[in-house]
This record gives C-alpha cells, structure tokens and sequence, in this order.
C-alpha cells in the first residue's frame, strides 16, 4: 500500500481475503494475457501483452486490471490490501529482464504509468512517463548512459508530468521557468540547453512544487509509484473523460486499466527517435504507411504539436513537400524493421494499426498498437482493399465500417467549380467541408451553436478541454499541430472536418480576432475549410452532392446481399424522394402529409376549414385543398414509381396551422379575410396544454371525418393518374395509407372504413382500381398493447418510436433538454432515448406489440418510421424483433443499409 | 316478412338457413323462458316469462330476443327469412289463449308491441298499444265489448301513437285535432267526448295521415304488425337511447327485444283501472306499499303525468290530504289480490318490485315486475330491513347498494334551522336539497352547467328530449306530472334532487318567465328545491352536513367485515382529513405537497427558489420554507395519529408556480423585488410545450436535490414532534415517503439514498428513530414495464392511474374535452378512462407492473392514488388485482369502502 493512504476502516479492507488477480505480466517473449483480454486489461495492456506474446520488441511491463479502477472506485478511491504484493511482484518481473532495478543508483529502473481503457480514449487521461528518477537515480542515470544531459533533461520532464498529473500543480509553473531559461542562455530551443543549465532548471523545479504544495518532490519511487497508479485510476473520473465517454457512447463502469512498463527512451541522441505510425492512410485509406517520427524526442512531443514532425516514408515527405528526411532516408535499417512489422501485425490483427514506437540508439521497440482510428472514405477503402486482398471476408469487410460514419460521405462536399478566396493552407487533417462563423472558444462554440448557427471552432490549438466546442462545431481550424495532433485525431473520431497547423494564421484570444495575409476577421465572421486540402477560405463556398460509387457503391452491395429488412425512408418532398432513392432506398416508410399544408398557397384554405362553423363550410374549405394534396401525391408517386409509398394522413393539432404573433394574426386577418377577434378566439378555443397528447392523429379523423376523406381522395386520384401514365413502362403505384396515433382497435376500423369508401368512390368514378394498403402507427403504449385487436384492421403496423418513446417514458421531446443531458451524464439512462431506442422500455412495448400482431395477423407488415430507422443501434434491435423494415430521413438511407446489414450478420452468429 | 320490406340482396338473408330461435312464447300457466334469460329476452320478457311460469295473471304474449336486434342491424335493419313464421306461431299462441284472432270482425285480438332491453331505459324506447285496430276490427272491438265509446277512443289513441312511433309523424298534428273537437263541443276533458266524436275524430285522424304521406293509414294488422316490431327495434339507436346508454353505462350492442302481447284495457269504465305499484317505498325504503292508479284509463296516462292519479293505499291518500279514494277503498277486493301478489312476488324475487297492472272489469292482470329503481336512501334501507327481515344475507344486502349511488347521502343538506323563503310546494320526487340558477330548456341547462353554473332545471313537465339538461342540472322543478313522471323517475335514477308537479308554479318558455303566489322569476335568478319536502324555495339556503348513522352505519359496518382491501383517502389539508377519518379511512394514500407551496405566505420564497442562480441560494430560500412545510406536516401528522400517511415529494414542473399574467408579473416583481424582466426572462426559460411530460416528478429531485432534501427534513422532523406528542397514548406516526414519475430504478435508488441521509441525520439530531417507508409512483409504462428492477428499491408502489392513462393512451385530461365525449358516444372507449380504469390498456400495465414488482420484493405493498380509487368499477379491478388499498378523495371514501367489499364478496363467488 502506499504509505500515503491511510486506512481508516480496516474491516472493509479486509473483505478482499481471497486473493484476486489484479496484475498480468508481459515482456521477454511472453504474457499472461493477450488480446482476448481487452475488457480485462484494457485496449492498450491486452496488444502490449499480445505483441509480447508473438515475440515483437516491447519493453517489459504489467497490466493492473480494470477490475482494480472498478474496486477502487468501490474503495471511495483507495486500493485492497492484496494489491501492494501482486506490484511489487511486477515490478521485480521488469527488473529481471532488464536488469535494472527500481530505486537503483547504478543501473536505475524507469518505467511508465500509463492508461488504458477497452475503448481508446485519446488525450483523455493520464500518463506519467520516466518514473522512478530522484536525485541519486538521475546521477546513475547519467553514469550509465553516457549522457549527463540526457539524464537531467529526463529528471526535468519527469518533474514536470508528475507534478502536473499527480501532485495537481499548474504546468504553466515548469513551462514559465524553462522560458526563463532559455532566454538566460539566449537561445531558442530546449535541446539547446546544456546539461548544467538542465540540473539548474531540475533545482528550480524542485523549489517551486515546495513552494506549492508544502513539502518537497517525493524522492522515494516507490511513492512516486503508487502516486501514478492513483493518478491514472482517477483520472477515470475527470469531467472531461466523462463527457468524452457520453459522447462516444462508452460506459461509465467499464473502468479503465494502468500499465506500467519499463521506460524506452527516444530521446538518447541522433540515433534514438520517437514515432506513430499508421500500417495505411487513416484519412484516405490507401495502402502506403503513414506515419511521422521524432529524432531525439520522447513520444508526448509527437502527439503534442509542439515541434513539427518529419514523414516517415521518402513519398510522404515528397508529397507534402517537406524538407527534413524522411525516416526511410534517416533510419533505414530500423525503418525496414519497422515495415516489417507492419505487415506482421496487419497481418496479425487482420485490420490497420496504429502503432508507436521509439528507437532507442538503434533498438526498435513497440510501445502499442491498436486498430487505427479512421475517416469514414478510408474505413470504406480499407475494408474494401483488404476483402479484395483476401485478409478479410466480405462480410468481414461490411462489419468494418462504421455505419454512423457513413454520414461523413453523404454530405455536400466544396463545388470544385466555385470561387474560392483561400486565405491560408494548413494540413488535411479530417476530410469534408465545412462552413460556419468563427468562435475563439469552446464555450463560445457551444453556445453559438446551441443557437441554431453553423459555428467552426477556431483555435492555437485544441486540448481535452475543448472537446464540447468541438462537438458543437461543424468544424475545425488549428494553426498549430499535425496530423496527429490532438485536434486532428478527435476530429476525424468525431466525423468533423478539420485543418490542422495552418501556421499563418495569428490568433488572438484576447481581442478576438484572427489576421493572416493582413486581412481581420473576427467572432463571427463566416469562413469555410476544406478538410480534404487543408485550403481555408473566406465567407460561404457553394457545395455539390458527394457521388456515391466506388468503394461506397462496392460495400453497399455487399451490405445489400446480407440484409433482410427493406430500407425506406421518411421523405414528404419530391427532392427529397429523388435523394433518397439515390441513396437507395426502397420505398417511402412515412410521407408526412401536415407539411404540405404548410405552403404559403395552401395555408389560407386550412385555416379557413379551421374557421368553419359546420362540416359542409369545413368540405368547401377542403375541397380549394384538394388540388394541390393531389398534385403533391402526383409528383411523389411519379418519383418512387414501382416502390411502396406509406402516406400518413393528418397528424398535429389543428392549432399548429394557426398563426402565433400578433402580426402573424393581423398578417392573416389581412390576407384570409377573417376578424383578428375571430381569429384569436377560434386560436384560443384550439389551444391545448400538452399538444403531444390532444387533439391529433386519427382523433382529427374521427371528429372531422371530411378531412381525411379529402387526404384519401387525393392519395387515390393521384395513384391512379400515375398509374395511366406508368402503364408504359411496367411500374406500379403501391398507396399504404398509416393511420396516425391509434389507441384501439376501433379507431382504425372507423378510418378504415371511411378509407376504403373513398377508395370505392374514387375507383368507380375513374372506372379503375389499384391494389392499396391500410396500416397504422403503433406509437402509443395503449395500441402497443392491444396490438392483437388492431391487427385485425391492419395489412402493416409502422412503431412511431419518436412518440412511443415520449409516452412510454414520460418525456416530451421538446422539453427533454433542461434534463435529459443530466440523466445520461450521472447514468440514469444509457443513451438518449430519442437517438437510440430504450430498449428496456420502448423496445419491450415494439417487441410485445409486434408478437401480439402477429397472433391475429401472421402475415402482418412490420415497420419502423421513428428517427430511431436511421440509428445503428436501434436497427440492430429492429432486426431482432423481426421487422421488416426500418425507414429513416433520406440522408441516413445508406446508414440503415449497412446497419441491416451488420445487425443481420451479426444475429446468424 | 312484412311486405313493405323489400329483399334486394336475396344472397345475405339466405344465410340464415340454420333455424334459430327468436320467439319466446309465454302465458297460459306457462312460458319458453323465465328471470333467468334477461340477456336474450330483455328484463321485461324475462319477468313476464317468469310471472307466468309461477301462474300470474299475465296476458299471453311472445318476445321476439335481443339477438334478433343485432341481427337486424347486421342486415342493415331487416329482418332475417325465418322470423316471419317463428312471429305468425306466436301469434296463434295468443289468439289460441284468448280465444281471439288478430284481424278478425268479430272478436279481434289487439296487441301490445312494446321494448325490453337488458337494463331498464325507462321511456327511451317506442311502445305501440291497441295494434290490430282498423275500421273493420274497430266495429268488433264495439260490438263485443258493448261500449262502442271505448271501442272508437282505442283506435283513435292507437291511430295517433302508430303514427307517432311507427310512422313518424308529429303527435302535435293529433293533438290539435282533438283540442279542436273538444272545443267544437264545448269540453274540457277527453272523457267528455262522446262515440260519435271520436268515430268523426278517427276519421280527422285518417285523412291527416294520408295528407302527411301520401298514402292511407294501414288497415292490414300484419302490416301494423311489422310496422311495430321494426320501430321498436329501430328505436334502441335514437339519439336519445344512446345518450341514456352512455349515463348508464349500457353497452350500445346489448340491444332490445320486442314483447308483443294480447291487450287488456283499463279504460273500459269504472270497473277498470290501470296502475303503477312499488311494493316499499322507493323514496324513502320504508316497508310499505306505494304506488298510484287511475280508473277508466290505460298504462300511458299514469305514466304521462297527465291527469293527477289517485293512491293505493289509504294510508298513502291520508299523508297526502288527497281527496280521491284510494285503491285500497275503490276497489278493495283487486286491492286484496294485488297486496298478495306484491308479496308473492317480493318473496319470489327477493328485492323491492315495481309493478305495472291493470284492472279489466275487475280482473287484474300484471303487465310488468322488475327490481325498482331506488334513491340511495331507500337502497341502503330496503337492504338492512331484508336482511334484518332474513329475505336477504348481509352479503346480499352489501351488494344489493351501489356504491355510486351513496354519494347522494354524503353530500350536504337543508340546514333545518336556515331560513326558508317557500314559494310554492309540489311532490317531494327526488330526495336531496339542490340549488341553483333557473333554465327553462335543456339545452340551457346544458349550457350554463358547462360554464361552471349550478343549474336548476324548471320545466312544465319533462320528456326524454330534456335528459341531457337533466344530467346537466343540479336539481329538477316541474308544474306537472305525479311521483311516477318522466321526471320523478328519472331523476331518481340520476339521483338528482326532484320536486315535481308543483301545480302553483306558472311557466312561460316564451318569455322565460316563472310566476307564482304574485312574484315572477326569469333565467338566471337563484332558487332551492328540497327534494325530500317538495318545498321550492327562492334564493340560496344554507346547509348542514349528513349524518351518517343509522342504516348507513350498519350497511358500512357489514361491508367492512367483508372487504379485504384497505381504503385511504387523497388529502392534504387537516380539514380534509378529519373529514375523510369520519368517513372511515385508514390512512393517507397521497398528500400531494405543491398544494403547501401556493400560499400566500410561502410562494414568495418558492419563487426565490426558482429564481436562483445556484444551489446555495436554492438552498437559502428553502430554508425559508422548512418551518411552514414542517407545520404542514406535523397538523396532518396529528389528525391521522396511528394511521399511515403517504406524502409526495413535489411533483409539477417548477413554472407552474411562475406568475400568469402581466398584472401577476406586476404585482410578484413588486412583492418579490425581482424585477418583471428578471422574473418573465425565468418564466420563459421555464416555459414546456408539454408539461405532463416535462421537468417534474423526481425529475426536480434528481436536478435540484436539494428541493427533495428540505421536504424529508420537514417530514421527519413534523414526525419526530407529532411522535413525542403522541408517547403518552401510545399511536404511532407512520410517514410513506412517495417518489413521483419514476422512469428508471436508479432515480428512485438515487432520491431513496437521498431520503435516507436526510433521516439519518435528523434522527441524529434529535436523539430518535421512527420507522418510515420510501416508495414510489408507478405512473408512467416505462416504470411499469420495469417494475421488477424499480422493486428493489422500493417499499411500496401507488398506481398513479391518472397519469399512466393519460400517457397510455396519450391523453392529455386538460385538453381531452374536445374529443373524449364523441369518442364514448361512438363506442371507441366504452367509459371515459379518466372516470373507471381502463382494464384493457392500464389496467395491463397495473397487473403487470403488480406481478413484476412482486416477482422482486414479494411482500411490496401496493395500492392506487388515482382519482380511479373512488370509482367502483376501478375499486373491483384493484381487488382481482390483489392490491393492498384503494385511495380516494374525502367523500368518496365510503363509496370505496362498499365497493372493496362488494369486490370481495364477488371475487370469493
């Protein structure tokens, strides 16, 4: 136990009796796990294990489980009693194969203390690095490896970290002494410090955690370790770890692993370096290592963005124009051993790696690799490439890709064709394009954002605490920092266009103004980035649709032959029905028909029928509707002919077609004719407290019977209008008519009535018939239930989960906000119910409503037309519950797609 | 088959091959059916059947079953092939008996075709009398009878109702004819009209026929015949018949059956008499026989309120200082026969009867017995007297009482001491004191109820067209009509407060104007009828609590032995509790806790509290809140000593406390010192588009913990005092913490830990320890759906039914005005689910959630707080669900008490 923790009640230390494994050992050609132990040891401590065990350079080390961060945390932040033993048998596992001891003056062991959770989680916790140096180990240090500055520069840095991580302190503290220093010594690098001047710093540095903290910088390793391990067991906790976890979805119990593992160092010279690789391009996918090193570096300056980093192949390096070698000039014999490690360990994990190394005076050694994160075009090439390589399967291949990904490539990309007035060039480090008004701050991101605007997050360069600016924005800009950079990475994780290191730019927080190429702009001015070139622009740059074919098209058809369930889409617009039939959708699965009564030469007729005192004022008001309904039905079926076409007849309250403002009334008064007075009383009458749950759906069929006949006149005459003109060509109108909001049985069969005689009408005054179909949406907990008495009305059933999921659990979708946040943030629910379907609850009710259907009607169809169609996760549910379709908003098409298709792959396990 | 039936679509009729069996024959000594059958023949055919079978003087007749009329409305109103044979055997029963035949010159048979559903609907539905008249028959029916005078004002009377009923022509038309003849004669009442008058009047009455239709009256019986059953059958879907269904709760697809029986006349001279008899007193329940006849007159007349019958028994005209003798003296050897069959028959059927008879020439025969309809009174005291007589058990007599009904004895009446302003007298029709604003048309009524007014309703006399006013009005006051009128009964039944045939009263619709003894009333002035003295009374009197002693005690004391489930009450002011004790509860089910924060004196800090900007100045403003709270409980506390009390932590979103209106915001920003745009920018910002389903119910806990924090300090230190107070008399403080709209088990575990640090430390503080449980509302699916997790967190679930309904079936109460009335009248919701549970959707999810909760903690206590829990329907529910209690608002306490016993008694069948 580290001495530092006392140990109030020893009754609930003493509970761990049976001895638990807490510590898994790897190095010198073995381990105690391997990659099957990634829950247990974490992403990165179960690939160092694996690595070890297929005989790869690591640095010896161990794992302590994320099972300890779970007790710990059950401890009130404090370890069991079993654990100390189990460390220091690690410890003396790391000193047997480098022969080096922990504390030792002569030949002392250093090690490092690093994180590592099931999910990589990037710059979110804690590392210490050079553990175990104190003012007698840093004398050995520096008599063993030759190089006293080496030493001291180590002692240095592991001040700083430690103080910084552990101890709490500002590493403005250390930064502000090492500027002093330098200017002392007038020069401008740090390696440019001598040995002497790094001793003078280290004794600064020491003065100032004193002066801090009251007492002085632990000397014992032992303490220093013990002081890591804590450290990055809490920093589980950090708010902005929690935030990162809630947006990526990642449990708050699974707990995160410590590694601790003897220290290589990168930084002994010119033939020692530091470097991460990538086995293929993460941003495009080819098949080319990507990576970049740092000659006399540890691996944190990489990531950091603090010194500009040189290409790790000869052709990365002529393509980007650079001037320092490349590490294939540099290094070519660790560069060749390098390549072939590549292909071993892509060959080894059948997918891309992500990789870091550092060279120690000529050793390789391999510090983690893990799948490497990717752009959505490069997961799509990869999985491609390597089924046609016949490392995966195809259905490996469509496993791959990340559905949600998808709608990276399905946006607008720049129209190559529009101006551009380029202002400045960075790095590409996160494609797509993006335009939005500038914010300087996280905070002002959100906030901007949480308004309505289109906001790019403009920045020196990013760090964790700017991970909500970044999620608000639509993109990012960074003047300094690679590709692999801090902003680059999570970036390209969360599907935002970015350039990195645009170095012209001079950012000014304080005034809040960016000048580059004696232009101003300022907080709120509008640029756009293109994330493919690294180009930044002033103002708007038109934007074309993407194409979708190549890898795109080639995984989609691969999708398309392992799904089962049919993909629509929720489209009430012929634009709207082109793009979703372009992302290939197969049918309408809700046409909104409230939308179209909206448009300014229809809205005047609504409220007149509205208005109207008796049914036969409300037909003369529908019947100046009738036209244009019909038209619209015309144009839709005309653009999904041969496809099913699902029509939900009227839904939201009629006062929703009211106006709001008293100019909107005097504007209406005006325009329709009727008395303002009038106008506000029938407003008022109309008026409801809980819209969500008045007067709607088929309740409006029910009341005012005229208005859906008129709907179902429509649909049936323009059905049958394009029927004649398809005739030609073989397609066929395929009219479903959903009724919204059903809560019994005999609702649906009164509207289906109502249906079918007008459809009889319709049919006999055309002198033709059309097959057609009448279903309703099962969205509220009452028809959920009484799924088998409705049923015997219904050919399909559609689960409305947008307003099945507001009943079921009590919340309104458009007041969640002030709440639902919190709910997520302190683990009362999983995910947001509206994103992803609450299985527990809304899943029960669709799975209960979809057998009882079934017991009346066997052959019932079954659907699913809520914006949960368009999440992967909910189609996977879909899929288990046996639907036969998921429909979602056109956009999201191919998404669903894909999704079905995992979800169908992944259920024949 | 009738002739003018036509049979377009010979295919549909042809199905109905298989012989069923419409017709039920009785009378003779014998009969096809008897009590029993009341689901195929009606009540009134069954009870005919039945008083045959046990040899009463009943005429021969037939029932034609109730499955006849879904039949018929199944054929689209036809009838099917095989009834026209089944009808032509039953008429030769008839004719066999009396030894008459229908249509014939000599001695014609005349018949009676008159409904019989299920459940009486007293004068909702058509009767033809006399049918099988015609200008052969008639001269017959003189012949044989000797009074050709009797014979002529049979068929003008039959004339003028098949007109009315069967061909629907307005009875107005017949009416002044007569008023003409009576004129042209010189008399006033019908009796004066001589054969010869009513012979030329008949013949008036044809050609005003023909004139109205174009074609002559029917002459062929059969054809009246037809004509009569199918009016009948057509008269169950009258508009009024199905509003009476929905006050009664009588499904629309029961249907009617049609009784067609040989006539007996009560209107062949002094010798004859027709009456209608209660064998105790319906009123008041005392054991005495109450009933009215008239000589020389058929059933219609008494029934009419026409002419002002005369008593049954001497005793009866001696309370009333009447003048005519009564039965008992004018003809008291009928009266001895009928006395035995009162008897015979209260015995038979074990319950009070009302009889319908008629005398012909001094021989009796019965036309009809059923259970009497009763006020609550005499329910509750014609139970007691039976069982105490050992007629009935004193299970019978529990559930021989509706529970609904009782509602009329807990409400207030006169204050024998107020003074009274006596403006006329009339019958005292309906027991119970009613005040309000004089209508003089249904409608009216109908109107100023629904704007909150309390009405009474002031008519000459009522008909069923004025039900609806009826229902609406708080009382009924007529100038005419006896004990039995339309509006007596009716009222009655509605247990509505009546006083009619208050002859004084001098009514003038035109002019909507009332005057008597000198003085005019118009619409809208205040009135008060006593319904147990028939004094009418102008202004408003005071009044006085019941008392509930006597047979209500011992009604109540047998109903407690019986029932198993608990009965709490819904309350949350000291008053309400001391009067929901008397009535019997056992404890508080819901003490809502907002209702303490609206007044006067503390709304100002709960609005400090909404306005702070962070959890300190929250938790300053509830500080000020704590003593209030804290008297608020420790005054309830008092009031239910030794009994539970369940207390809900503050459940409405917080803008409900927000001021209203500009004039509000004015008046709070003064109060408060916040200023209006401080206070409108909070209230925006607070503002839902939905707050049934927004911020609130734990939901406020979980977000401002410290809100639940103060109210658990309140209640336990209320708790704490009231327990010391209580040491000496040794009643315990039993506090049930409630946590409202629970969605997920971990917001109750969450608010649960919260509770139970708050009493931790209190109890610390204070030196003591009470028992106390922590539960929680199941109110919305998804708590149900996941009440075995929510189980192990919680000592009790309470059914919050009023919200599960409302987002079961998606129903917002405040706004479902608008469309729940037409849905019931439709038939799409059986009862409004606000009122009685509704099983099918709700009702699922409260057994569901019961088995589930159980399935986790089997010993979970679980009761409703539902306005459902006063509703006995809803109470037998909660006991074939096996929860623990039922709670309910003050008053409705003893209905909730019978029903649980009449649950029990009927679940242990």
């Amino acid at each position: 136990m580290p001495p530092e923790a006392p140990k109030p009640c020893g009754m609930r230390k003493g509970m761990d009796q049976m001895t638990t494994k807490w510590v898994y050992k790897f190095g010198g050609g073995d381990a105690d796990g391997g990659t099957g132990d990634k829950n247990l040891l974490g992403g990165k401590g179960a690939n160092l294990a694996e690595m070890a065990g297929i005989g790869l350079p690591v640095p010896p080390g161990f794992t302590i489980t994320t099972e300890m961060c779970t007790r710990f945390y059950e401890l009130g932040e404090d370890f069991p009693d079993d654990l100390d033993a189990q460390v220091q048998a690690g410890m003396q596992h790391i000193e047997k194969i480098t022969g080096r001891r922990f504390g030792d003056t002569a030949a002392p062991l250093l090690v490092s203390v690093r994180s590592g959770a099931r999910a990589s989680m990037p710059g979110m916790m804690d590392t210490v690095l050079n553990l175990g140096l104190n003012d007698d180990t840093v004398a050995g240090l520096a008599a063993e490896s030759g190089d006293e500055r080496f030493a001291w520069d180590s002692y240095r840095r592991f001040i700083q970290m430690y103080s910084d991580v552990v101890l709490g302190l500002d590493h403005y503290l250390f930064e502000d002494a090492m500027e002093i220093a330098k200017e002392d010594k007038g020069v401008y690098l740090d390696t440019e410090l001598e040995a002497d001047d790094l001793k003078a710093l280290v004794a600064v540095y020491k003065e100032k955690v004193e002066e801090e903290l009251g007492r002085p910088f632990p000397q014992d390793p032992k303490d220093q370790l013990w002081g890591g391990i804590r450290a990055v067991f809490s920093s589980w906790n950090t708010e902005r770890a929690k935030v990162y976890r809630r947006l990526n979805n990642i449990p708050h119990d699974w707990g995160t692993a410590v590694n601790v593992q003897a220290m290589v160092f990168g930084n002994m010279g010119d033939t020692s370096a530091t470097g991460v690789a990538f086995t293929r391009d993460p941003s495009t996918g080819e098949n080319r290592y990507y990576g970049e090193f740092l000659i006399n570096a540890q691996g944190e300056d990489v990531v950091a963005g603090i010194r500009t980093p040189q290409y790790l192949t000869k052709a990365g390096k002529d393509a980007a124009g650079a001037d320092k070698p490349a590490m294939e000039e540099a290094m070519p014999e660790v560069y060749a051993q390098l390549a072939d490690t590549f292909a071993l360990l892509e060959k080894h994990y059948r997918d891309m790696q992500d990789i870091e190394f550092t060279v120690q005076e000529g050793t390789l050694w391999l510090l983690q690799t893990r799948n490497g994160k990717r752009t959505a075009p490069a997961a799509l090439k990869i999985a491609v490439d390597m089924a046609a390589e016949g490392l995966i399967t195809e259905e490996e291949a469509v496993c791959r890709v990340d559905p949600q990904a998808l709608d990276q490539l399905l946006h607008p990309t720049l129209d190559p064709d529009a101006k551009r007035d380029v202002i400045a060039t960075g790095l590409p480090a996160s494609p797509g394009a993006a335009s939005g008004i500038i914010a300087f701050t996280a905070d002002e991101a959100e906030r901007r954002a949480s308004l309505g605007e289109d906001v790019l997050l403009v920045r020196v360069e990013t760090s964790p605490e700017d991970i909500h600016g970044m999620h608000a924005a639509k993109g990012i800009l960074t003047a300094r920092g690679g590709m692999t950079s801090h902003a680059a990475v999570v970036a390209r994780g969360m599907g935002r266009p970015c350039v990195s290191g645009a170095g012209s730019l001079s950012i000014d927080r304080q005034t809040k103004e960016m000048t580059v190429g004696g232009r101003t702009f300022k907080e709120g001015d509008r640029l756009t980035i293109d994330g493919g070139t690294g180009e930044v622009m002033a103002g708007e740059v038109a934007t074309v649709q993407p194409v979708l074919a190549g890898d795109f098209g080639t995984l989609m058809d691969w999708a398309d032959k392992k799904r089962r369930m049919r993909v629509r889409t929720n489209a009430e617009t012929p634009a709207e029905c082109h793009t979703a039939r372009e992302f290939g959708a197969e049918g309408i699965g809700l046409c909104r028909t409230e939308h179209m009564f909206f448009e300014a030469d229809r809205i005047t007729a609504v409220r007149e029928m509205i208005l109207s005192e008796d049914e036969s004022d409300r037909r003369k008001a529908l019947a100046k509707l009738l036209p244009s309904q019909r038209s619209d039905f015309e144009e839709i079926f005309r653009v999904m002919a041969g496809l099913p076409v699902t029509v939900r007849l009227l839904d939201p309250p009629l006062h929703e077609f009211m106006p709001q403002s008293d100019a909107d009334f005097d504007e209406v008064a005006r325009a329709s004719g009727f008395s303002v007075e009038r106008l506000k009383r029938r407003a008022s009458e109309l008026h409801e407290f809980n819209p969500m749950l008045g007067h709607r759906g088929c309740r409006l069929g029910i009341t005012y019977p005229e208005i859906y006949e008129m709907q179902a006149r429509a649909i049936f005459e323009a059905a049958l209008t394009v029927a004649e003109e398809n005739d030609g060509d073989g397609d066929t109108v395929l009219p479903e008519i959903m009724v919204p909001l059903v809560m019994t049985a005999g609702e649906l069969s009164t509207i289906r009535a109502l249906v079918e005689r007008t459809a009889d009408a319709v049919f006999q005054e055309r002198g033709r018939r059309i097959a057609y179909l009448v279903g309703t949406m099962i969205e509220l907990p009452r028809a959920a239930l009484k799924a088998h008495e409705i049923a015997a009305h219904a050919e399909f059933f559609s689960f409305g989960t947008n307003d099945l999921t507001q009943t079921t659990l009590g919340i309104s979708r458009d007041d969640a906000g002030r709440f639902l946040g919190d709910y997520v943030d302190k683990g009362l629910l999983a995910r947001d119910p509206f994103v992803s379907i609450d299985e527990g609850g809304v899943g029960e009710l669709v799975a209960l409503a979809a057998e009882r259907g079934r017991s009346t009607a066997p052959e019932i169809k079954l659907g699913i037309c809520g914006e949960h169609g368009g999440d992967p996760d909910s189609v996977a549910f879909c899929e288990k519950t046996g639907l036969a379709y998921v429909s979602c908003s056109p956009y999201r098409v191919p998404i669903a797609r894909l999704a079905a298709a995992q979800a169908a792959l992944r259920s024949s396990d």
